[in-house]
């Protein structure tokens, strides 16, 4: 029994992503306006939007990520002067095993917390297969755009979830460019100020 | 005293119509699948949506009209078989002047139920500066894409209403297309099964 799914913040023209990610903007420009939602003390923020953001990550389930959402290194790893070790620090909020896709082999990075970071040159398909055996079946696409797209591709998504966030970007990474074409469900809706969450069953 | 609002119904890759508009396809391929939400009997469809669908137009209110959304006649208008009076039959839903943006002059069509079609020549400020004369002030921008995005570049619309439809065109009209970058803030939404309504202020 699998259950997969992926949980994105989007803005109202389609991008999950700003362009020129680098180290000092890890989301793109202007990417951050897409996680404002989600981002602060909760007692600061929308009830709507600590009830949808404490669904972003999933107790007991482990994650496929693709590498530019790992990290800004591009080609080789050692290109970069030291390890990259990802964007969250020594503890990363997954506490699960997290598969990276990569055409780089990399041998793992065990970090705080229960994170470890497995690194798969085998392609999409081996990288949910690694991490349904990690999780016992439950598997989350942490994004960004591709990987989600493959998951979508590849008819593995049982649910997509958006969040989506009154602002246009005008560039950067769009998730649905029209390479796959899901049939979605709307399963749930709720708003708040700075979102409208949106959860659908994919058919 | 000005009010100016537009209501379209959008696909969850941004497209408000399809590809390829033909006498056949008034919406382009596929177009009518963003517009389920709102079609059929009151009594068949599901509450929310009829709530949503008797807002798409707004009697007192005046319309501003893109030339593709009233016609699959593109160049001079006389080099169409026979008068082209708009997609609607003899008496449109609008009963109220609709000023028609074009290149090529044309007299008023004056259709049953109070519909005049009048053709505006001059761009969209003249447009709507004609349609706020003919209204009193109250004017709602009925579509396509680049009518409203011309109202949103002008500075000109305050509120904007989407249905977003959880379909992929994957191509067609994209109405946020980064030529224009509008600060929106959400008023209310409501979702059925069938479209996630959004009602947006324009700052």
């Amino acid at each position: 029994m699998t259950f997969t799914t992926a949980h994105l913040s989007m803005s109202l023209d389609g991008y999950v992503a700003g362009p020129d990610q680098s180290l000092d903007q890890p989301l793109g420009r202007d990417g951050i306006s897409l996680h404002r939602w989600h981002i602060g003390p909760d007692d600061e923020r929308h009830e709507v939007d600590v009830r949808w953001s404490d669904r972003i990550l999933r107790p007991g389930c482990s994650y496929v990520m693709g590498r530019n959402m790992f990290g800004p290194v591009r080609g080789p790893w050692d290109t970069w002067p030291e390890e990259w070790r990802g964007w969250w620090g020594e503890e990363p909020p997954y506490h699960a095993p997290v598969f990276v896709l990569t055409h780089h082999e990399h041998e793992p990075i065990e970090m705080a917390g229960g994170t470890t970071f497995h690194f798969v040159t085998g392609g999409f398909d081996e990288a949910l297969r690694l991490a349904r055996a990690a999780s016992g079946g439950d598997v989350d696409i942490a994004g960004g755009a591709s990987a989600v797209r493959q998951a979508l591709g590849a008819g593995e998504l049982d649910e997509l979830t958006l969040d989506v966030v009154p602002v246009v970007l005008g560039a950067g990474e769009r998730l649905l460019d029209g390479s796959v074409r899901p049939s979605l469900e709307l399963v749930e809706s709720e708003s708040s100020p700075l979102a409208t969450h949106v959860r659908y069953r994919v058919g």
